[in-house]
């Protein structure tokens, strides 16, 4: 047997980075990690807690594939709450994480020889799965000068058009007139438009616009990895034009059954944990004002203007031309773990270096100091 | 947006079974559940109460995207223990359920427009999923003249085949000569080789061969689904070739991230629950025995030859020529839910029933008396 073209996708090089950490730190060097882009922290106790009683005896097999209905009934209620929108819950989608609903929308919406706009830097994985699919991402370049953000005009002959608000790995956002504009001109050509807010509740000035503010003419994605602190529990959803529900359930009967139901009962716990989620958020605010401070000090004057998300995106052309080897000598001589731009930027990645600041306090401050007695010396 | 012409897959027509018993339960109905591939028991209890420990406070974050070490080492050990194998556990993915594997077997093996043989009847997400990714399934047709498995000389100039042993909705299996043959018919002409073999485990005879007895050049599939039942969990592996290592690791890298991490947990306590394995076994036995005395009573007098799996596939020509309505009067006359044949076969569907025996003895023997009731009056 061998691979076929479509499998010869790019690794998730972040993934492979982690193993080389892993490997040093079994040598028993002390890490700073600033590469991965998840919370250190577990679950919402309250979440931990429902699982933990629903381990006396539940059977816990499958859901029905749209998810459990009183998770989907709380998540509609997020929008209530968050965005002061009234959505039926029929529309809402319990998926095997963000990564579960990206699957799903691809298939949905595009053939095979399709195009997908997406603004550069990204989250790496867009482009990957679409190129296993079949489907063409379209590269669009965006810089400074529109916040690292796409506009409407970058649509071009593309059948459909991926933003993220809070982005990866810029953190810039998309405000309700720029999402009303991209979410225009997808409808005025019958593309197909999706907004990932996967870093949404994780805000430090204004608070995130959700699509559905202004139009419904969007597959909105979400997860419980970020704002609730649930990464390895694979646990998200979306929300679907009504017209598409019936499409997204036959083939996440297919491709998944239904999203992992211990994780349902999780996530459902975890709405309710407002109090520790915004403890969390609180330390990324000051991770990242610390950040602001120090980075620039160290002599990473470039830095993105993250609104939302963990990340700061720095440009590093004026202390490398090789961000990869960059990387490798921060982490083998300054202890400091950080990803290389490739990931997010096929073409300008080596140009840049994407720092996570979702750990505790003291571990970024420590980070910060490493990397100014590195580069300062 | 509209939907894509590639997501127009049939529903997976179980999943909107359950639905309709759930509503008729709800409307206070006792009802016999002989629909549902699952077993009606939790995951056991060594698996539970390594996850009720987890919930103490480990961050539970992303895995490595093949799994945890542990969990795919304690893999590779079944397959000393249960097929003499020494199996390198650096070939062994663990994956969001048998689902997750399939979608990565598929993307790694077959481009768009290859053409995957498939006997029927058989689970039918494989052959959704496969259309959903742009390949086209062959249908080959199966009856008791092969046991209902497929033969060699019906690879025909597919790029693939698929087997399952046990198979479900048949349950028979195919032995160690029917395995190389099949195997070597697919290495002769380079086609890809997938082996389902979910159902290992539970087996009333002779145990389950698996292809890796016979070759190294297949990709095996597997879950905790069924033997431990562990369904909701989504949580199964792949045995993949040398070769392909990377190349899965890949694809899940930015399919899936990784497994869901509590249940790589309960996975990982699961393999050391034998006895409580075992016992639900010896249930499914006397299930299945009583069935084969029961049924044929009642009026199903063509059953297939069950080895293992815990279904009874039973030709219903001889009570109705539509099986859908067949099953819909079950329910409502007799309160007993079956899955008629379309899933598994949507040539000859209309002429067979699936019943499944998962569930407890007094549930499964309360079934028996009211479809003989039913059917002798």
């Amino acid at each position: 047997m061998k691979s076929s073209r479509r499998s010869a996708v790019a690794p998730f090089m972040v993934m492979d980075i982690m193993e080389n950490v892993r490997a040093l730190e079994a040598t028993g060097r002390d890490v700073i990690h600033m590469e991965v882009g998840q919370p250190s922290t577990p679950a919402p106790r309250l979440a931990r807690e429902a699982v933990a009683k629903a381990m006396s005896g539940e059977a816990l097999g499958y859901t029905v594939a749209l998810g459990l209905p009183e998770l989907r009934e709380a998540i509609a209620d997020l929008y209530r709450r968050r965005h002061g929108i009234v959505l039926d819950p029929s529309r809402v989608v319990v998926t095997a994480g963000s990564s579960g609903a990206f699957t799903l929308a691809f298939l949905a919406l595009f053939e095979v020889g399709a195009k997908v706009a997406i603004g550069d830097p990204s989250y790496p994985s867009y482009r990957n799965i679409l190129k296993a699919l079949g489907i063409e991402p379209v590269r669009i370049e965006t810089g400074p000068e529109s916040r690292w953000q796409p506009r409407p005009e970058d649509l071009g002959d593309a059948d459909g058009m991926l933003v993220a608000s809070p982005a990866n790995p810029s953190g810039t956002m998309l405000d309700r007139a720029a999402l009303a504009a991209l979410s225009a001109a997808c409808t005025a050509r019958g593309a197909g438009f999706i907004s990932d807010e996967i870093y949404h509740g994780l805000t430090y000035g204004a608070p995130a616009v959700s699509a559905l503010e202004v139009t419904d003419d969007v597959m909105v994605i979400n997860s419980f990895s970020k704002y609730w602190s649930m990464t390895g529990w694979r646990i998200g959803w979306m929300v679907v034009p009504p017209d598409m529900v019936r499409t997204i359930e036959r083939l996440a009967q297919n491709f998944f059954i239904c999203a992992p139901h211990v994780a349902q009962v999780a996530a459902l716990a975890a709405l309710q944990a407002e109090d520790e989620c915004e403890a969390n958020r609180r330390v990324y605010e000051r991770n990242r004002a610390l950040l602001m401070n120090e980075l620039p000090a160290a002599g990473f004057t470039e830095l993105a203007p993250a609104d939302g998300a963990f990340y700061l995106y720095a440009d590093v052309r004026g202390l490398t031309d090789d961000s990869h080897d960059f990387c490798a000598r921060m982490l083998s001589e300054a202890g400091v773990a950080a990803t290389p731009g490739h990931d997010f930027d096929p073409v300008r990645g080596e140009s840049f270096v994407r720092f996570s600041f979702a750990r505790d306090e003291a571990h970024i401050a420590e980070g910060a100091r490493r990397l100014r007695a590195w580069l300062r010396g």
